[in-house]
């Protein structure tokens, strides 16, 4: 295995860095980029609040980590950092890989290739069949699938996996499982040695944009995504758009254009997405890709760390997201607006996304001190970043 | 309109000559390229076949053709030749285009762009609903819907037509109506504006290698061909074939992968036909084909002919065809094998395709004299032409 471990005391700076405020993974990573370490960050963090206009900031306190380390460890989760063995590679890979993952279950299944299959809560009997089918063989060709645990489609991807390895992922706390129905099943792919993964908070309940943002993990964990059934607007059709960001494969099953819940698949295929109508449509792109897949090895170099946060150097990883992946962490809260942002780069903001190139250039000031202000800007929650190095104010704030 | 017109006197030569012993529309193209007209190459038959190792070749004689004519003209049938102003000009561009056909029903429907709908006889419900759907849609487009008559798809597609304009195309004689349940359906189509049309003998019954023969015919009249319904391995799946090899759009209808009658479209999409799920997915294609199309329209230029049997030359036709196309009319027959053929060319033919260049180059002789000897062995039943101007001996002949 590569990589290094965090000490307890680094993992739990992590904690509460990511569980702080306004910092989502893009945050976390230009504040870790920005001072060399969570420690700093967080020191620094009520600072940067202020200069951004901002008087309170919610900053997670110590106690507050180690309280849901706590919880995390009653529920047998652990948490698995960026740059760990054992945290999945391909998943390491998206421009907003969660810096911290909560794990349950065996983290030996999310070594081995994973697909995703995702579809309609509200299944056909022929989505159903066809899901569990694709899941058996895909299982039996050494795939893990993943899928985010709900109705219909997921339910019975997992199901069909539960033998050769399935991966979960919740779009809330691991004591917050939905739908609750799918308690056993769960537990199911705990005992089995699955692995059921979550990014957010204990005690998070999952809320409608938690879902999306759930997502992103469910493709970025895979090499690619079948997309079962899907209607128009779907959930599924969000998980299909992140894997095309995120550069990994999209497969959709066709259905009669008849039948409301072939509209999104059957688009997908038109949107030139590999129509799969058999494991050997995915295995056949898939393994050739697993084979040489240069794009995610690259972070695999083993090498020892003294200290462990200098993996966080070693993943290579851009200053910021390349692509808007979806809505960020929600964090709302009291703005006042005293506006010590430094002079000049708040005043070439809007609501209409600049380039931080242009930013630099317009303003005269060195690289350094204008992400310096983005960052107080960030955690003050006035900022967004968008694709193309682009931020812009949040209209309103 | 653009074109001229056949004598009656030629176009009872075009008969004869497409009607006699091993002349289909390829063989038909060479002998009249090679002896200035069908008249002339009538006269050459006897000679051509007895030298190609033949002592016996059925000319169809006056008698027969002028039978022939009467026939069709009980029917309300008239035989349109290639360059006549009726011929279609899709039809004409492929290279088995046959030299005529016989027509019921209204010329002017050939004049709007064509689409083919085709799909399997033991068509689902939603297949059928799809079907007329589409060609309702596509008819108050401004297409004319062609297909081939056949129970399911074809005959939907041809209801659903009715009132906009439809096509239907036949494998067998106009008097041989097959499956004959749909007699009324083709009365209906002739009565309503439409076309029935036929380039087989009156009095011919279809037998199975009819079929794909004439489907040659259902995608060469069409800007594009949309595939319903198709299992692997079926009659529409080789339209969609000649569909390719014409330059011609392929479209098909996406089903479930647990349904086999979806699998020959799953298949045709994954090989690249355009998924069609909606009318506007056809027209999107079709329209900007048809709005420049110049690889249809290179022949259309009017030209008043003193010899109407210059319209040939007009046409610009390859000597042979580019590609093969399905099987040629069927002409078993006697033969004794006299051998008389060019010294040189028949010992260097053999069951492989050969390009006729190298038998140019090999044997020394003057192209003429090598397209002549391949000719007499074409006619005598001994030749197979291939793609890539190659020919081969027919083995056991």
């Amino acid at each position: 295995m590569s990589g290094a471990h965090l000490t307890d005391e680094q993992r739990l700076d992590w904690l509460r860095l990511i569980r702080s405020e306004n910092v989502g993974p893009r945050t976390f990573r230009a504040l870790v980029n920005q001072f060399g370490g969570a420690s700093a960050a967080l020191e620094a963090l009520p600072d940067l609040a202020r200069r951004g206009g901002r008087l309170l900031l919610k900053v997670t306190t110590r106690a507050e980590a180690e309280k849901e380390m706590a919880a995390a460890a009653r529920l047998g989760a652990r948490f698995v950092a960026m740059g760990e063995p054992d945290y999945p590679k391909t998943l390491q890979a998206i421009d907003t890989a969660p810096p911290l993952i909560a794990l349950r279950g065996s983290a030996d299944v999310l070594s081995r290739p994973c697909v995703a299959i995702v579809g309609s809560r509200n299944a056909s009997a022929s989505g159903l069949t066809f899901t569990e089918r694709l899941s058996r063989q895909l299982g039996e060709a050494g795939y893990a699938v993943v899928s985010g645990l709900a109705r219909g489609i997921d339910t019975r991807a997992h199901r069909a996996s539960l033998d050769t390895g399935t991966v979960a992922v919740l779009a809330g706390g691991h004591d917050r499982v939905y739908p609750s129905e799918n308690e056993p099943l769960l537990r199911a792919i705990v005992d089995g040695g699955g692995a059921v993964i979550s990014e957010m908070p204990f005690g998070w309940e999952p809320r409608g944009r938690d879902f999306p943002r759930r997502n992103r993990i469910v493709s970025g964990l895979s090499y690619g995504v079948v997309v079962v059934e899907a209607a128009r607007r779907s959930g599924s059709l969000i998980t299909a758009r992140f894997a095309l960001e995120q550069g990994r494969e999209v497969f959709a099953v066709p259905g009669s254009p008849l039948d409301p819940r072939a509209e999104g698949t059957n688009d997908l295929i038109r949107d030139g997405a590999t129509l799969c109508a058999g494991v050997e449509h995915v295995t056949g792109v898939l393994e050739p890709l697993i084979a040489s897949g240069p794009r995610l090895d690259g972070i695999e170099e083993p090498r020892h760390l003294v200290d462990a946060e200098e993996l966080w150097d070693e993943l290579d990883l851009p200053d910021v997201a390349r692509t808007p992946v979806g809505p960020v962490m929600p964090e709302a809260g009291f703005i006042e607006e005293t506006g010590e942002a430094g002079p000049g780069v708040i005043e070439l903001l809007g609501p209409s996304p600049i380039a931080i190139d242009d930013l630099v250039r317009q303003s005269g000031l060195p690289i350094r001190t204008v992400q310096m202000t983005l960052l107080e800007l960030e955690i003050a929650g006035r900022l967004e970043r968008h694709g193309g190095n682009a931020v812009s104010l949040l209209a309103g704030r």
